[in-house]
Parts: C-alpha cells; structure tokens; sequence
C-alpha cells in the first residue's frame, strides 16, 4: 500500500505544480500535455483536442464491452487570497496526514485517484478495463465550451455510464455519492457614477455607486435568502416522490457543517429536510466579490466613480442559466436602478440530475459501502454546478459523482487539501465500482 | 515673474518629490524637516514640534505688532488608484501649463504660495510681515493630535488672523474664499459570517457578508441623500440670516460643476440655493470603500468570509463627531445589523464656521478681488473638513482659506493638479492680503 500511495503522491505533486488557472489562462497547455502523458502512461491512447478553449484532453483504451467514461477537469481556481495559505498553492505539501495544495480536492486529487484505481485494477486482475476520459480545462470558469464539444464528439464519448469529477465523505465521515449538479450562471453588476473619483465632501451632492450597487444588492434576496427577482422561480420541477424520499435520507450533518465551517446558523434556521432542500434542490444567489474605492489601512476621503460586483445564481431543474440575465435586468429596472449595468461572465450551465432509479447509482452506492464499511449517503444532486447536463443530455447514461474529499477540504479557498486516509479509501472505492461495472461482482 | 515661477516650481519639486503619506507612515520626518528648511531659508525661526503625532513645524518671525498665522499640512492623500495616474504621483510634472503631482494643490502647492507671497512682499517693502506657521503631517488622516497641539500652544499661536489651508478659483473662473468647514468621522463597519471563504454553492444556506454589509450601507440614507441615523440632525444649527444671506449670494456653478465631474444629476436633482446648502451647509454620510472576495478577471465562485467598507460623515456646526459612531451602533442594532461591527478609524474632527462679519473675511475678499480683477465669491464653510474647529475655539481669531486651485484639480484623486495661471495669480492675491492686512493698503 505504501507504493500505491507514494506513486499517486508523486502525479498528484506534478499535477499541482502546474498553475493551471483558466480564470487567469495560464499554464494550460501545459496542464493538458501533462494529464495526456499520465493517461498514455497508464495505456490509454489519449489526444488533445482542440477548437473548444484549452485543450481537453480525450483518452480511451481498455477491454470489453461495457464503456465507462471519466469526467475530470485540470484546471483550478485563482489561489487568491495567497497571504491567507499557510503552504505554496502550487506546491504539494504532506503535513499530518493531509495533502495540501491548489487542485488537490478539486480537481487533480481526484483524477490521480481515478489513474490509481485502473492501475490497482490492471494489476489484480491483469487487464484494462475499456474507459474513456474527458479531461477538460475550464470547468472554473463555467466550462463554456464543453455543451459543443460534448454535442460534437457525442458518437466518440458514446459510454454506458458516467463517473463524475469528485465526491468524498460527509462531516461524519460517511462516504457519499451524488447523481446531479446545480446549475450556474456569473455575472457582474457595474455602477459608475462619476468620470473620476472625488474629494468624499462632494458626497453630499454627488451620487454615491457603493450605496446604489448596495441598494441594488439588497434587493436580490430577503432575509431568508429567497430570490426576490420577478420570474426566478417559475421554471423549478417539483421534485419527484423518490427524490424526495432520498433527500429525505440524508443524515441531518447541519450541526456539524455549521461548526466546521463557523458559522453562527444557517439561513432561515434551516436544518434536517429543509436544510438539505435548500443546499440540494433549492436555487439561490450569491455574492462573490465587491470592490470599489479605498481598501487599505485608515481612511481615505474619496468618493469612488465606479463600483462593480460579480454574482452567482445557482440553479435547479428546470431553470435557464440563458434566461436569468435578462430576468435580473428587469427586476434592477422595474426598481429604479438604470444605473446598474448587468455582465455576463459566463455562458452559464444548466442544471442537471440522473434518474436515481438507474442501476448503475446502486452499484457506485455499494461500492462506496464495500470500501468503507459504512452506509453511503445519496444526494439527487450536489450543492455545486458542473457541465453534467450535456453529458446526460447527449450520451442518455447516468453520471455519479465520487471521490477522496471531506467537508473540511476547503476547495477554491486558500489552504486547500485532501486526507491522504479520504484518498487511499475513495480510490479502493472506484476500484470496487470498477469490479462491480465490468466484473458483475 | 519668470524667476518667480521658477523658484516656485523648484520648491514645489522638492516638496511633491517627498511622498509624505500620512495614512501609511510615509516620509513624514522628512517632509517635516523639508517644511522647515523652506521656512528657515524664508528668513523665519522653524522648529519641529514633537508629541503630537508626525512632527508640527512651527515656524515665526517678521517685524510689526500684528501677527497672522498660516495653517497647511505636509502629509497628502495615498495615490491610489495607481494604474489611473497619467504621470508619476511623486514627481512634479509640468504640462501644457499645469503642474501635476501628488500634493500640487492638497497641500504643497498652497503652503509653496504662502512663502512666494512673503517674498514677494519682502523683495517689495524691504521687511518680512509678522507671521506665524503651523504646517501638519497629518491633517489627511483627520489631524487626531492638532486640537491638542493649538490647546497646549495656544499662548504661542496668539495671532489676529489665520489663513487656511487652500482655496483657488470656482468652476467659472471666479476667486472664492471660505470662513468654515465641515466636520468630519471616519469608520469601518465589518462584517464576518463564516471561519474561511467557502465554495459559492454554500450560498443556498450560508449567510453572505456582502448582503449583509450592503443592506447596512442601504439603511444608512434614502435615495436622495437625506440620513436615515435616528438622532443624527438633532444638533445641527439653524443657519444664520448672514449665512443664509452669504449662501444666496453664491453663484449657481452646478451645471457648470456637473459638466466638470461627469456626473449625470447632482442627488435629489439639487440646484441654486439648494444645491448650496446641500454642499456646504448640510451633513451627509459617504462611502470611501468596500472590498470582499474576488475582483479579479473573471469570476470566481467563492462566498466570501468577511467583507468591510470604509464610510465619512461630514458634518455641521453643532454636530459632535464623538456622538456619531455611538448613533450609527444604535441604528444598526435597531435595524437587525448585529452582526455588522463599527470600527472608528479617526477620532474625528469637529465643524467650525468663523464669524462672517469679521474685518479679515472682507480684506481677504478684497485683496481676492484686486489680484483677479473680478468678484470674489465667498463661502460659509467649504464642503471639506479639516481641524480648523481648535483654531477658532482657542484663539479667538477668524479663519479664511483662499488659494491656487480650482474645481479640476482632482484632489485625493490620481491626476491631482493645478494651472500654473491660478498659481500666480492666486499668490498675488495672498500677497495683496498681506499688504491689506499688514500695511492698510
């Protein structure tokens, strides 16, 4: 066991040593050239695909009928704060047990999981599996791309089933999977108000964009967290009575997530069935960042000409990441704010979720339970947003997501890493969903 | 006047060259030990004054019975935003007749005017006047020591006279002068929600700390200016008949003043009286700053942790800035805002307002009028705030500000400059009040 996990330690240092943010662009071809060498050595054939942003990397190879496809993804988020990380983000550092570095959850972790279980597989029962991978290098900023290249190179990725890009266990340790995503859509809300910053004393004749990107900001949600923008909830599926019946299963992890995270309560109180309809099956706004005018040490008297915002919404069947834009501009006019510019970031995802009755759900759940000798817990979907839905659209195969992080794992924050105990469990898991897929025990 | 201008321009060089941040601790010994130097080769006695914060100098001399004293300060605004300055911030830069620099008009340009005058007066009658200087480090964070510094001196700034800091021309061209300023109270409101960033899907149940901090900043005024505070216009003093009389006589220079700064309509659509009395004889509340999660390019799909915004109040006479954060603690706790806390950053400075009937405010009109040829408009008070308040309560003395810039100097803002025109012509004026006030005519 010691090689196994010195092997996956040594790909997953040159992995994060790669800087490969997509919000910056930078280190993606690099990242790409990397990923494809590990697949190739693992003895799949892989190539680089192009005309869709950064390269993805394709790979396939492996024997036998049943098809099982990959989706991983090898960028990351901007390391910033960089004065809040305790190691180099870029650098994988061992401390007490733990991984730590850029990408090592979210989403090189995972990946080099993924190698390690087919090579454990390869070397149990002397062959390959037949697999495919999507290894693509924009998920992080809304994989705007992926909807065309999956449309395209749908007969290729044709697969049976989908092991979607992360998973790991719960606040309690118990491991669990998940068989859809949210969807999302990032925009930034501008005001200007001025052609230069001002003396502050100008403050009181002088407009002041802070407290109209505020106002406007205020006026997204109430207290609870419910959107308050016209038409925001009209296109949301009822769930249905089996997805209702697995919410309803999950284990009350609220207290502990509140501690975990230090948070006073959560929003509207909210804890068992209603908290986990409102991380899962609920859509929601949030706020990203702020910015405007002086941000250093004491005060300066400024009055600022500009101020920007960038937001998220996430999104549940059957929302349209394409008709939220335009749903938020009518809301920022009907209440007086023609000062506020809304921006496009992203093309947006939208929500995806399998049907939780296919089987291949029961096997990964099994092979879950099998690895870690506990009861697995299934969520309809996950809190966060992810290109799922023209996978499940294009290719009609289920996709379940599982891995090697915990709670804890602080992913797109600073002081990001993984247990190695979480990674060396969660890939004995997959190789188990392996044997259960194409060995039928 | 070619020398004159030279010389002046070697001086303010000198000054501009020293970047004497008084919000980051920069320069300041040094800039007080160049003030010095400037005042000593003057032919005054200058002294730095230690106890009260950067160094005071103080400097006197001259003959004669009466005695006026002159308030500037070395220390400047920070630079920032750096990437909008067109020129170096500390290097003075002459272009198509303007003077740029950090400082050229807030505060180095004026006090470099002050000395050219008493030069010029000297090289003209043979004898330097009686005169006093008080030249600060850090009036741009609030002057928390002066009001000690004019208590525990006052026996030695016994004048009969002061000038103020600055003035300079309105936006038609017109000299001003002013005879008060606003007070002022500087604050951070922070808010925390969480330990660390959290992935953005958390949003559905996390609370967000820029809704939170924007909902805090929307409660703090309505759309047209008016403070929201409970108790917050209890103690502003009706203006006088004189006052009133004066702020009438103000030339309408909003449209003009609208053109300049890029501003679409001044708030609550404000003009005329109006207009003035919303400026220089209203208080308002402003924000400086705001900063939370991510700016970068792009987006980034993180819920911040904390967020914190940096606000002024300018106020009038009899508002006490001491009373101030203690209301705003009071109205963000009746509106629900526990969570946001109020850091006073400055201990603030209180309003002041000199008798407008007093003989120096019509010399210093008058000798405006001379130097310029045109009516000099005068002000109550300006919008801005500064330390003047100890000055009048302990000397008994008026104060009046009169100057070298004029509406586009872009104070506190990159670009900061002045038109070497209003440099000249704003000197004699100063050296006209000296001979008004010094010789009778």
């Amino acid at each position: 066991m010691r090689s196994f996990l010195e092997e996956a330690r040594v790909l997953l240092e040159e992995l994060v040593a790669l800087p490969t943010v997509s919000a910056e662009g930078r280190a993606l071809e690099e990242g790409a050239a990397k990923v494809a060498e590990v697949l190739q050595d693992l003895g799949l054939k892989a190539e680089l695909h192009r005309g869709y942003g950064p390269p993805v990397v394709y790979a396939e190879g492996g024997e036998g009928e049943r098809v099982l496809l990959f989706y991983n993804h090898y960028d990351v988020q901007p390391p910033d704060p960089l004065e809040l990380w305790e190691t180099e983000p870029f650098r994988l550092v061992e401390r007490d047990g733990l991984w730590y570095g850029r990408g090592t959850h979210d989403d090189k972790g995972e990946l080099v999981a993924r190698v390690m279980a087919l090579r454990l597989f390869q070397e149990k029962h002397g062959f390959l599996p037949r697999v495919k991978f999507v290894v693509e290098g924009e998920e992080e900023v809304g994989s705007p791309h992926l909807a065309d290249y999956v449309r395209d190179k749908k007969d290729l990725l044709k697969s049976g089933a989908i092991v979607w890009e992360a998973g790991g266990v719960d606040a309690k340790g118990r491991p669990y999977l998940y068989a859809g995503l949210k969807g999302i859509v990032a925009l930034e809300l501008r005001v200007r108000t001025a052609a230069f910053d001002l003396h502050s004393s100008y403050g009181a004749v002088v407009e002041n964009p802070i407290y109209r990107l505020s106002r406007a900001i205020a006026s997204l949600r109430d207290e609870e967290g419910r959107v308050l923008i016209p038409g925001f909830y009209d296109r949301v599926r009822p769930l249905s009575p089996k997805e209702m019946e697995v919410l309803a299963e999950i284990p009350d992890e609220s207290e502990a997530l509140k501690e975990a995270l230090g948070v006073r309560d959560f929003l509207g109180g909210a804890r068992n069935l209603e908290f986990h309809q409102r991380l899962y099956a609920e859509p929601c706004v949030n706020v990203n960042g702020f910015h405007s005018g002086y941000g250093g040490p004491g005060s300066k008297t400024v009055l600022p000409a500009e101020a920007f915002a960038k937001l998220d919404f996430r999104l549940v069947p059957d929302q349209d990441p394409e008709e939220i834009p335009e749903l938020l501009r009518r809301h920022l006019e009907a209440q007086g704010f023609h000062d506020v510019e809304v921006v496009v970031l992203e093309k947006g995802e939208h929500p995806a979720r399998s049907d939780l009755s296919h089987p291949f759900v029961g096997l990964a759940q099994r092979a879950l339970e099998e690895a870690f000798g506990a009861k697995a817990v299934l969520y309809p979907n996950m809190a966060g947003s992810g290109p799922m839905h023209p996978f499940l659209h294009h290719l009609g195969a289920p996709a379940v997501g599982l891995g090697v992080g915990y709670p804890g794992s602080r992913v797109h924050s600073p002081n990001e890493h993984i247990r190695i105990r979480d990674f060396e469990r969660g890939t004995l898991a997959l190789l188990r969903l392996l044997e259960l897929y194409f060995l039928g025990s």
